[in-house]
Formats: C-alpha cells, structure tokens, sequence
C-alpha cells in the first residue's frame, strides 16, 4: 500500500511538480474539508485522512483548520510522522508536542533566503533615504517632502544582524556591496561566514556600534519580545531597526516608545505582531516603511518553497529521512 | 585684487568648507538680488557681481534666475570663465553657448554616483517586488495584495544599463551582488568595467535580452526622447524600465501606451519630464514606483557634491584649471 500523503493547503506554483515528486510513490490526498472540527475527525480510525503519514503544511491552511498546536498534534499523531512546512518560519506548529509524539518538523530554510534578504535590504535603503516618505509625498500631490537633512546613504555604515541563518547570511552579502561594515550576534560565531563579517558574542556591545540592526532569528519562546526596552536602548541615538522575521520578536511598545522620543529614527517593518493587524500608532510615524509580511510574495521564491517541502515528503516516503529539520531536532 | 567667486544658491552642508576653501583666496559674493532681471543687472559694470570670474551653481537658484540660458550667458560672459555646476546634470545650462563665450562649465560627477545608483536599485527591487503598492494597500487598511504571481526575484535576471558612466558602474556592482547579469550599451565600450559587464554595441540587441533597463545617461539634444517607441518595444513583453536620469529622457506617451497594454509590467522612476508636475495618468497604474527627484537627497551624498563643486572653483581660482570638466569639454 502506497503512504498515504496530505497537502494542507494550496500549492501555487509546484502543481506539476509534486505529481512528478509524488504522484508514483505516494497516495496524495487534498485537504477538502470545512473547518478544524472536520479536519480533526478526518484522522480518526476510517476517517477520510486517516492513516496519514506526511502533511506539506502551508501558513494558509491555518484560515481553516487553525494552527498545528497541542490538540492537533495529539490527533494527528495517530498516523503521521513527518510535517513539512511550506514556510521558514514554523510558529504555527507546536514543535515540543511534535517531539513527544515522535513527529518530525521540516521547513524550507534555503528557498526563502534570497527573497527575504531582498526584503530587508529594500527596507534599510528606503529608511536610510526616506523614500517611502517621498513616494507618499508625491502620489498626495505634494512633490519631495524635505528630508534631505534625514536622508542618508547606506554605504559606509554599520549593519548589525541579530541572527547569521541563511536569511541573515545573505543579507550580509548584499549590503556588504555598498560596502557597509557588517557585524552579528548569535548564539555562537558562525564558522562559514565571511570573514568581514565580524562576530560580537556580546550583543549589547554590538548593538552599540549599530547604525542599523537587522531582525533575522526565528520565532520562539525565547526570542518572543527578545527586541525590548533594553536592547533597543542599547542601540546608537537615530539608529534603524529593520524586521523580516516575525513581529512578535519586537516588543511594539518599547519601538513606538523609541520612535516618539527619537531614540529611533525609522523602523523597516515587513512583519507585525498581530497579522494582518495593524498597530494604528505605527502609521502616525511619517519616516518608516511598512509591509505587509511579503518577504516571501514572489512565484519564484514560493515556487522554490513548495518544491523544497514537497521534496521533504519525497525523501521522508522514499527513505525513512527527510532533510531541513527544524533547530529543535538538529 | 582677489578673484571675484559668486555663491549662486544656497550651500546646506559645505558652509565651513566653503570659508576654508576659497575665504583665503577669493572675494565670496553669495546671490542676493530677488530675480532674473536684478541678477543680470548685477552683471553689468559697477553692478555687485560686476568682475566675478567663477559661479557655484545650484538647480536651486533656477527659483529665482532661472535657467543659465543664452541670455544669461551672453551677459555673464563678461566676466565669468568658470561655472561650477552642483548637481551631476548640467542640462540647465547652455553648454553651447559657454563654449562660444569660452566659459567652461563642470559637474559634480563622482559625488552622486552612489547616492543616484543606491536609488536606482531600491526603484529595481520595488519594481520586482511590487513594494510599493504593498505599503499602499497596508496603510490602506487592506493588507497585503495580491501581487504574489506577478513579482519577482532580481536574482538571476538580466540587468540592462544605459550609459556605463559613473552611476551606472555603480548600479552593475550593486546589483551583480543578487547576482544579476548585467548588460550595457554605451557609445564606446568601456575600459575599466569589469569583464562580467557585457557590452553591446547595438543598443536594440541589447534590450532584447533585458528583464529591467536602467537609464543613465545625461540629457542633451541626442538624449531627448531617445527611449522612445521603438526602444520600448525592443525590450522583452514584461520588462521594467528604471529611471534615475533624467525625466526627459523617455517619451512619456510611449511609456504609457507601453504600460497600457501591458508590453512593459512596471517602471521605477525619480524623474519625470516636467517637475514638478506629475502627469496623472501614471498614477492610474497601481504597480509602478515615482519618487521625486530624490536620488541624491541626502545629506552626505549633497555634503560631498556640495564640497566637489567648492573644490572646481578652488582650482581653477588657484591654477586656472579645475577638473570635473562636462562631457562637451573633453
């Protein structure tokens, strides 16, 4: 008998592709059903998805069947041992639940990391030159707003990265062009970076020289408010704050608090703590660029994306192992 | 007696630059007349700007002298040889008519070489990643777009420049970091680009092959108009035209019309052809990017122009000769 395999969501892109990847090794099913109540009951014995042994998990499907937390992982670990999540982040899994019951959690590290980087790089440029600013400007009829005395050039200044992944690794390489000095934080050096990118085990003293800091580290208990009072104080008087992780990890007070007092001169954000909420404070501030979490938005990073998760349930049905398991298993 | 030197506009970071510069050697008049009438008045023999030999230029004073016209020179002629000019375009002067005055007339090339170019990649990633209309829909109210099918990822497409001058050199280091494949045409190939920039002399085989067209090259008699209907339709269906040049440069009613029906997916422009003014019609299309004017406003990139053009007159009130000669001298 063919595994039985469920696509949690829409593939945009990878259509095609996952028939080649699957079609012949597994039996693919399609989530086709209401909600979360239906979704549960599909994996109870005889129930449409039982025997379900691999789900490719989008962010999207949470719209019907809710997050992948506690009460889900308890059902669905009847039968299934692999979840590949269709994103980088996998918040929305509760990964401690998926260890106890011996399911393993894969993402898509690699395919994301052009796109997100690209992201954080437009948002240092348009904060550093006040072009968001200026655009508005413009289409209100106004022509330039005076920000000439604000607006400056990135190259020359000093980028911190909170995080050196994949995502934060690439966003070094691409400012580094300008050049700008780069210089990280993580929780420990990062042996294959280059060797201009310089390491400060202490963040506070690297927060310190930042001009700009960059948020590049996952969601999790211990990174949720990580970005507060403290570490936004320790930064230089006018530097930027740029985020393309997850909004939760700022704590959205303490930012609008350095931003009215001045201790913070813009903030770049493509991720809110409350999607697709947005804090109304935040759009009283003239001089910053907001997002609405399109890091990823292009076909050829999400085609990417659906092809390395895809291929994670490939490898999991055809060997037992999958690759791109999440921190928790590694 | 000192050499007579006119401040003609207003110098924003170089003030203590300026006195350490020419306080020592040269008599610093700065405009002080309320109009065109008055400032050629000031020209004439005993008037206040009677004897000056070099003017520092701003587009800025246009508001009050306009252009440096015909008329301007001929009369300024009397007595002025050097006209340092504070902005890399120099189309608000009349070139010809200097040379037959025999004014020499310079730019401020270099200085806003990565300030212009820095724009030029943020109007590339906005235009890819359609940004803009992403921060226009959060701010909207209504979150994210759905632009996911149409943007892209800069990464491995083709980049084509316009004129390989100092700004467009600048833009292929910038963006070869994706990488992208760039691609130039210029009116000769140029020596110091590096081997990765192809060149082409045929422009039109050229934009065959280009995902995005950046223009750089100076406005003058051959450049008006020159990306016209016939350039546009040599580009790829779905191509993206940036522009950071000048607005002039591109036949508007063809763009439109391109734009229109769809043979080119968007354009990023800081210029436009007539400034202030914004022709309605382009903000009817919901994924284009428009700044105005800002490519090189920002304080270090207007700090180092401003003290570029300082140094032009320092030299040549000290040597007779300065350096940063406009195209037309060399």
């Amino acid at each position: 008998m063919k595994h039985r395999v469920l696509i949690c969501g829409i593939i945009d892109w990878a259509q095609d592709d996952a028939i080649q990847l699957l079609g012949s090794i597994a039996e693919v099913l399609y989530l086709d059903v209401p909600d979360r109540a239906a979704f549960l009951q599909a994996f109870q014995p005889n129930g449409k998805y039982d025997g379900v042994v691999a789900i490719y998990r989008t962010n999207g499907s949470a719209r019907r069947v809710g997050k992948f937390d506690k009460e889900v992982i308890d059902v669905i670990s009847r039968s299934v041992k692999w979840i590949a999540q269709m994103s980088a982040g996998y918040d929305a899994i509760d990964v401690a639940a998926c260890k106890e019951k011996g399911i393993v959690v894969s993402n898509t590290p690699g395919a994301v990391d052009d796109g997100t980087a690209t992201t954080a790089l437009y948002l240092l440029i348009s904060t550093f030159r006040q072009f968001s600013v200026g655009e508005r400007s413009l289409r209100s009829g106004k022509w330039r707003p005076d920000v000439f005395a604000t607006a400056r050039d990135p190259t020359g200044h000093t980028l911190a990265i909170l995080g050196l992944g994949g995502i934060g690794l690439r966003l070094a390489e691409l400012a580094h062009a300008f050049p700008m000095r780069i210089i990280y934080h993580s929780r420990r050096k990062v042996e294959k970076a280059p060797e201009w990118c310089e390491y400060f085990e202490d963040v506070y003293e690297m927060l310190g020289q930042a001009d700009v800091l960059s948020i590049s580290v996952p969601l999790n208990a211990e990174t949720e408010g990580l970005v507060g009072e403290k570490m936004i104080r320790a930064l230089k008087k006018g530097a930027i704050i740029i985020n393309t992780a997850r909004g939760k990890i700022i704590d959205e007070d303490a930012l609008i608090r350095a931003l009215e007092d001045g201790h913070i001169s813009s903030v770049g954000l493509d991720v809110l703590p409350n999607e697709p909420h947005v804090n109304p404070r935040l759009l009283e501030f003239p001089g910053i660029t907001l997002l609405p979490h399109m890091g990823t938005e292009t076909r050829d990073t999400l085609h990417k994306m659906e092809i390395r998760a895809l291929t994670n349930i490939r490898d999991y049905v055809l060997t037992g192992r999958g690759t791109d398991l999440v921190a928790e298993y590694q």
